[in-house]
């Protein structure tokens, strides 16, 4: 019997290597401030040698979702490859102890576990460089199809769309999510990311997701626009509830014709602002698991956010539950 | 021709993962907060199994008062064993980024690179479980005669003591040293050391080292008595000169029959307490290169300890320089 869980998320299994730098070490390697790319082995090693001394914290987009929701009492579980090394042996256990289940096998002969490489600037922005390792040798034969079925989520990364077998997995949990009536939440990762598969993102949107998550930058891409109202105006169409991210501002959330506008939260200094997006929809997905209303689910998403850039690294460290209470009651 | 450098350092390479734990975690397990202690592999696993998420931050005593003497504007190089995997990457990968020449080549096929397995309570207080992996395989072939020569100050983890190809790589070290006429100072790490290395130690400070750190704890240790008046008018007897940590309350440094009393710096709040007797020697012997006088070593060491353990880990992370010149000019 396969237990259910609240949550099955798939995606990046990723171990991030965070170091503090000034903003020229990016402009002197042409590296665009506050983004995220992909980058090869070779590519990984000289940045690596170039960075300061760095933390070695788990990471991986929906994985850290997924660890936020565990900290929010939750019942998650994760998908994703790392290979039979170190710092494979360092994310699983890292999610496993954060309380999500994780039994997807470590590849072992072929890439070694996937980095994320990220500068954070003074100003606590986070610029990522991502060597994807053993991600990318997540399959199909790595879903266990009764699990998905008797999630009341599925959660998918936008990222794990670039890689065709990770796609292809993801496509497959899909059609089983939907086979049994499950919700299918998404997001939309990052602007590259809908650049490359907007056709796929737009369609994904149009027929199969009920839950969207993104951020203002990622919604414009998604309907080439400049106009984040044009952009919204789009989503509105959809069947989908949709949930726009505004860094500092907080968050718009659009179901059906309404949309719900809520305000950010403070924070006294941003230390690190990876994980931000994670967090928020981590808490978002947490707070819907226990009822709340759509505003307050969003407000728990600031919260839960607010708490992972006040320190290094994408996964929580204060009592996150603790925080909405006091916030929420 | 080999460099000269301020200070070359031997001691264990490991790489610390640090996680939060209340006390009631230590005491199920029967294990004494605010310890340090060895533990064999199997023990290792079933208790980083058993820990919460970590960050791995590269640490090693010694290490540690490298890499903060390098922030300071000394050239440091340290010698010490990781092997050829993920985690000897990380530590040699973060020393060298952190100012360290770091020549010592990886074991191969031995056991992996050590780690410290760090439970931080509440309070700051850190627990250590010492996993010493390849760095017991450190041997005097590891050593470098020429280097130790050329450093003005070899520098002694009283840690590395315990295993013993690593204790006659530094004794043949500190012949070398002596030989050349450099200095040569010396942890006492940590109570457990002393006690296993009584004699030894007390031989070291009665000929061979010219400047010995230790807490109030480990000197008493070393003299087996309560009383740290008593252990003090012992290491008067010694021509070395003598530097006692308390803690919050500072430093006493001993001179010949003279005593410099210099008090703690306040923190905000004690995140992490690791490193803090490793940043205090750092900083007491960058500035000791620099010509300050021997309170004000004192006093710098005070300053850098405060910044190590206003955060996790065990290497500095503000600018260590910039903090120094604001408090003493």
């Amino acid at each position: 019997m396969t237990a259910r869980h609240h949550v099955i998320a798939i995606g990046n299994a990723l171990v991030d290597v965070i170091t503090s730098a000034p903003p020229e070490f990016l402009a002197e390697r042409s590296i665009a401030k506050g983004s995220m790319r992909l980058i090869p082995a070779e590519e990984a090693e000289t940045l690596y040698a170039a960075m300061g001394p760095g933390r070695e914290i788990s990471g991986g987009s929906a994985a850290n979702t997924v660890a936020g929701m565990a900290a929010l009492g939750a019942r998650p579980a994760f998908v994703g490859r790392v290979a039979a090394d170190q710092l494979g042996g360092v994310f699983a256990h890292d999610i496993r102890a954060a309380g999500v289940e994780f039994t997807t096998a470590p590849s072992a002969g072929g890439a070694p576990t996937g980095r994320c490489l990220i500068v954070v600037t003074p100003d606590g922005d986070r610029t990522m460089n991502t060597y994807l390792g053993a991600c990318q040798e997540l399959s199909e034969a790595d879903l266990d199809p009764a699990s998905v079925a008797a999630a009341e989520i599925l959660y998918l990364e936008g990222y794990l769309w670039d890689p065709p077998a990770p796609r292809a997995a993801m496509k497959k949990a899909i059609a089983v999510a939907r086979a049994n009536h499950r919700k299918i939440a998404f997001t939309l990762s990052d602007v590259f990311c809908v650049e490359g598969h907007r056709a796929d993102f737009q369609d994904l949107l149009a027929g199969h997701v009920d839950l969207m998550f993104g951020n203002e930058h990622e919604v414009c891409a998604l309907y080439q626009t400049q106009s984040l109202d044009e952009a919204m105006a789009e989503l509105a169409k959809h069947a989908c509830i949709a949930v726009v991210t505004r860094s500092s501002q907080g968050a718009i959330v659009l179901e059906g014709g309404r949309r719900h506008i809520v305000a950010g939260e403070q924070v006294a200094k941003v230390v690190d602002s990876t994980g931000a997006g994670d967090m928020f929809a981590g808490g978002f997905m947490a707070a819907m698991i226990e009822g709340r209303s759509l505003p307050d689910c969003a407000r728990v998403g600031c919260i839960t956010a607010a708490e992972v850039i006040s320190h290094y690294g994408a996964r929580p460290e204060a009592d996150l539950k603790a925080l909405v209470k006091a916030r929420l009651g």
